[in-house]
């Protein structure tokens, strides 16, 4: 079964190759017009899933916020949901662009091209809007993918697919293009195609990613904690700072980048802590302090919302409104402490130091090195990538907040215009050698 | 001791991100310098390999072809390693390379900007001057290394490890940057350090690459089989036919980019065919023709080197003088063989027709699509990349001939110069929004 869903994926993906680029427009057009018929069906789905999940929540199995991310009947959700087909659609085709163009020799062009990754694997839970947004991202990009959402979504999900399959077969993209399967055991049993299947994006937390590395050969992206950062250099500015700390801790604590450590200068303990600590502790945040900076408080109205940290602290995602705070002895061990501690998300510093700045850029193996700016800014519509498919803190492929071209990859086309082609002896072994001279990169070949 | 080497690896990589780039190349320099120096110590070393290697390969245990790899006092062989360094300082400096950079809002400004993946762990097999030739690359693109070489070469491994070790501490680069490890237990060890290590190179065949992947959770780049395809379509031009498709089969059999299996459209088979088939004969290839194909060949001098095909055949790498042949009914068809038997690597289609070269360039899910092109050229120096890694047919990070640009990855830098930072807040929830303008590419902004 898992099998067969792959080889569909698979030769769907490959016979959509063959249609043009502009057919997936006029696909995502469809589904939006199906789905803007079909929205009395999918809300009916919809309410049984929150039927289904009211008596979990109530008996506390399920929290009240998953609830409210389950419900397409929120006021404007739905139509949000068909607005987000019509973005997909008006942004620029990540596929096609040529990234690399040279002449071998005379009559012999090589284009790096880009292009689908392929198949996609994409795991997520909970909101069932995530099957429209990943098939509209999956369909501009080119690739076809397998969706599994949340248990508690099921029926919601299986409807949205239905429509989109439906709406997929009225276009020259094949109907499993898009597809989805609703059980554990399935995924297990794709994370073994691997001949088939290209990437496997997990959108959730790190045990969810951590469980399908150690489960399959096929690439992984996806982001583990946020374990985020904010560092007060010697000469941070005390507006900025209060600022920063602030906002990095409390505008969406359950965020992957708020903020959950803060490093303090150690010439800043008597003077620039207890203020930043006061402004934490007056909007409801509790410190985990070590000895140096726990002791800058007695005294404060911060003291009372301040204990010792444990090591455990620095390695700890709170999600909610506690922070861990520690002294440093500068740019140099604070980054020492975030590439040993952190999830390699986002981190800030403070400063108004060209060289601490210089090293913060450098040093800091985070995919987002923040200067003076809140590591709220960490997220793909912040960034204007148009959209994001997620955020990766893997080394390869993509990293960061990942928008469409995280989706695609390259091959390279090369075309011989010689009147008998070209074998490599015409350039090596006596041959004429290379000209290797840069080319228009204007227009893919084909 | 696995941990201990790649805890190593992962501070040496970390304290090489704060020296500025231009100390990799004085780095390469003064390994140039220790290697032209202890040239007889490391031919010393090299011998007792080749001693070692001798009897195993009169009892047959080594292929002859093994011994000449493994010899580095070969007339030429230890100046082109040394050359190589050079070549590698040479190179553009894949690192600090603006890739997007916008505006947010002002005073707010974004920079994605090519940094190293972090460490890598390489593992190769019998020639020695390969732990030379990642070392310069893995520094030349700022990446920590942890080499494993074949057990063949341990004692000339061993000696060039611990002279770039000792080159590398007169530098501002760490002594442990590059490490060498000689056995199989501590690959294994070594696998289990995704903690530490980012990227693991295997660079040997299929089965090395798999059983890697098997267990390991880091990110794997490498390449599988070399099952290549040169297809005739209907318009094929003869003379192009000839020289493409003898190429491709005989130039090199062993290399991964070598042809084996050859496609003819079905309108050649009484045509074109025989007259290739019998180009391929007369240089020694043994064709495993289809039924169509070997009926053509009746009375021709072909004939004679010329057996009914198996399904097998179509997902053999020969790496010698056979080919496959196959019949299809055109370049859709060609194009779906290929897709499902051969390794995605590199494919040619010999034609005329725009139309055809347009559906094998789209179509095709190869690394290297190739038009009336021999398929040896796929090979990083004939692209012009300067040098290569390795040949890649995974679909995501880099694909066919990867050079420098597939060691690295990127990292977002964001700063404000606002009088008072930036938080989200000056943006959204009635904020002033984002301008996403923009800007200028020409410099990283550290």
């Amino acid at each position: 079964m898992a099998e067969q869903i792959a080889i569909a994926a698979r030769r769907a993906f490959e016979a959509s190759q063959l249609v043009a680029a502009s057919e997936r427009d006029v696909a995502l057009a469809s589904i939006r017009e199906a789905l803007t018929t079909a929205r009395d069906e999918v809300l009916a789905a919809n309410a049984k899933d929150m039927e289904a999940a009211k008596p979990l929540v109530e008996a506390g199995k399920l929290s009240a916020s998953l609830l409210s991310r389950l419900d397409l009947g929120r006021p404007g959700k739905y139509d949000a949901m068909l607005q987000g087909i019509t973005d997909v659609a008006a942004l620029p085709l990540p596929t096609g662009v040529v990234t690399f163009a040279k002449e071998l020799g005379p009559g012999l062009e090589l284009h790096r091209v880009t292009c689908p990754v392929g198949v996609l694997l994409v795991i997520f839970e909970a909101r069932p809007e995530v099957v429209v947004n990943i098939a509209a991202l999956a369909i501009k990009s080119g690739n076809a993918a397998i969706l599994k959402g949340g248990k508690e979504s099921v029926n919601s999900t299986t409807v949205l697919s239905r429509i989109i399959a439906e709406a997929l077969a009225k276009t020259s993209i094949p109907s499993t293009f898009v597809q989805s399967v609703s059980t554990r055991s399935e995924i297990s049993a794709l994370l073994a195609q691997d001949k088939y299947i290209d990437l496997v994006m997990p959108r959730g937390g790190n045990e969810l990613v951590t469980s399908i590395k150690n489960q399959t050969k096929i690439a992984v992206m996806g982001h583990a904690d946020g374990i985020c950062a904010v560092y007060l250099d010697k000469t941070a500015d005390e507006h900025k700072a209060i600022r920063v700390a602030v906002e990095s801790k409390i505008d969406y604590m359950a965020a992957c980048n708020a903020a959950e450590t803060l490093l303090v200068h150690e010439s800043l303990v008597s003077t620039l802590w207890p203020k930043v600590a006061n402004a934490l502790v007056a909007v409801g945040v509790s410190l985990r302090a070590d000895a140096a900076t726990l002791a800058a408080l007695a005294g404060t109205p911060a003291a009372a919302n301040a204990t010792a940290s444990t090591e455990e602290d620095y390695y700890t995602e709170f999600l909610g409104p506690i922070i861990a705070v520690k002294v440093v002895s500068g740019v140099n061990e604070a980054i020492e402490h975030i590439n040993l501690h952190s999830s390699h998300h986002t981190d800030s510093i403070v400063t108004e130091d060209e060289a601490s700045m210089s090293a913060w850029a450098r040093g800091l193996d985070s995919a987002n090195c923040f200067i003076n700016a809140s590591t709220r800014f960490a997220d793909g519509t912040r960034y204007g990538l148009g959209t994001e498919v997620g955020i990766s803190t893997g080394k390869t492929h993509a990293r960061g907040p990942v928008g469409l071209d995280g989706l695609v990859i390259y091959k390279y086309v090369l075309r011989s215009t010689k009147d008998d082609g070209s074998v490599i002896a015409d350039h090596e072994k006596g041959g004429k050698g290379y000209t290797h001279t840069d080319i228009s990169r204007e227009q893919a070949p084909f």
